[in-house]
């Protein structure tokens, strides 16, 4: 399995999930469907169903049977983007407006709801007789994704959060869908229990490099290649790695000045980035968070590197991994 | 089995269901799970879950182990409720402020979403060979509960609405959850593929008829035991069976009069509520929505005396059903 094996897989993947648009584009009633097939058409990375075909395929020469779990999980992450969106009054996603501005606010709440039980029932087409496990570890993920969104709301009304509270939050709104992903295929593709065991906890470390690189780009990224503004996250005075971290090891005269302008929601946007990033790159909080990303994905080579499972098979994976932690965008 | 038996599944139903709550209590983050308790202690009916439990008991002496499905049907019933009433903007759920009003309109969003993976937690629990199907049957259900919703709203935009399409629409926003809960229990204790599908269909008719008793309580009931204020339906210009049968069976005068009330926004309530009720007792709808009910009644009690299953096993869900069509709140 090389590169192409990759590509091939998200030809495969793309392919897939349009058959199920096409069906819920003529499903009844349509204002309930249309917000599901707008959602789903906007692209995104398709990372987290490739994670669990990838998964499978450490498992098995073909990855055909794992198709319905990884839609099941791209299609449950778009409906966390839905209601994520009005609840942090989000106006844009993937360039286009968010389905509450698109539509309606009831519209995203309800053709959200759906989604997450149209992921169910393509899940459930999965007939393996693991599939109790699957689902339970489906069901507390998404458990888990609540508890991290909350927390994220709760953040933004608190001054100080420390690093590990952060890591915490993005662990459960992020990384855990990544882990519950690549374990899914993995129990789907005949995984033992040990094994399944290390591949969630590669897919937690992969979740927080990957998380942390967003911080990263936000800040640190380049505008055409991100392919979105740079500097959102200082703008809204969100709680970050870098500002966790800046606030760990700031001065008191530089902690003051972090938070005169973050808690100053009037500050013209680009002075304000301006001072910050400064502020942030004498704290050398980039660097920071280029080696914790550096160690997340040390953490998950080593953990994959010591599946028991032939190494050539390891490689699309691996290869992927690279890609997500090195992405600039 | 006799009306003792119904009494005490009741009790040890609100039992299990507090020992969760004492769970939920205790757990992180609390502004995700205090709405989540809020919602569950504030009572209601306990229908859905008893529904469950008396399907289990056709089958079998002990109904222990259907407890968490039982209590998975609820928590999934809240959840509706959670977001039902903000996007129909309800204030007051059971006599007390609606979650999104007690908390936030966020809170009722995400507290709503956790409540639908803890429903799914709390079926998973049930280790039974037939799981499969009670989760796809369960996830079925839960994708039409959001068409009828869907259809609820529409509906209120549109100026016609025909009774086959409202009776469609309370089918799915209403009657396929008591028709899953008692199907489920079946399912759980044994029933045949036949005797589920009957049990199924029984459940679809008792809930039609439910559905109908309350559109007739809100305009005919009383409120001192209707236990909520009488005319609200009328009050919003709400689709009801009512209305439904009035516009279909009145003059043009009757039928101008009556949407010259139901336009009109700002007419006096109570003078609106007299006119439109009034016009609905010329018409003959209050007897025609009666006659409708004990069809239905009718139906489920054949469909159950000719379910394959000994006679005295029938009569606690017998007894429910009667007393669910002649409830006067």
């Amino acid at each position: 399995m090389d590169m192409n094996e990759l590509d091939h897989m998200q030809v495969k993947l793309e392919a897939a999930l349009r058959q199920r648009l096409s069906e819920w584009e003529q499903a009844h009633p349509g204002n309930l469907y249309q917000p599901v097939v707008y959602a789903l058409e906007g692209g995104g990375k398709r990372l987290r169903p490739l994670l669990v075909l990838l998964g499978y395929s450490l498992y098995a020469d073909t990855w055909e049977e794992a198709l319905p779990a990884a839609l099941a999980i791209e299609v449950f992450h778009n409906f966390t983007l839905l209601h994520d969106d009005i609840m942090d009054k989000a106006e844009l996603r993937r360039n286009r407006p968010a389905v509450h501005v698109r539509y309606s606010e009831n519209n995203a709440i309800l053709s959200g709801d759906v989604m997450a039980f149209l992921a169910y029932e393509l899940l459930l087409e999965t007939r393996s007789p693991r599939l109790p496990d699957i689902a339970a570890l489906f069901s507390r993920t998404a458990v888990e994704i609540c508890e991290g969104q909350q927390l994220d709301m709760d953040f933004e009304r608190r001054t100080a959060v420390t690093t590990g509270e952060y890591l915490e939050m993005i662990r459960l709104k992020t990384a855990v869908l990544l882990a519950c992903a690549l374990k899914t295929g993995a129990l789907l593709g005949g995984a033992t229990p040990h094994q399944a065991r290390q591949l969630y906890e590669t897919g937690i470390t992969v979740g927080l490099a990957f998380q942390l690189r967003d911080d990263f780009l936000d800040t640190f990224g380049e505008e055409v290649t991100f392919g979105k503004k740079i500097g959102g996250d200082i703008e809204a005075g969100k709680k970050t790695f870098l500002l966790t971290e800046a606030l760990r090891t700031a001065t008191p005269t530089q902690k003051a000045q972090l938070e005169g302008w973050l808690e100053n929601p009037s500050a013209p946007a680009e002075e304000k980035f301006r001072a910050v990033k400064t502020l942030f790159e004498q704290l050398g909080v980039g660097e920071t968070t280029l080696h914790r990303i550096a160690e997340y994905h040390a953490q998950a080579v080593d953990l994959l590197e010591s599946l028991e499972v032939p190494a050539e098979r390891k490689q699309p994976l691996l290869e992927l991994t690279g890609k997500l932690v090195l992405r600039r965008n």
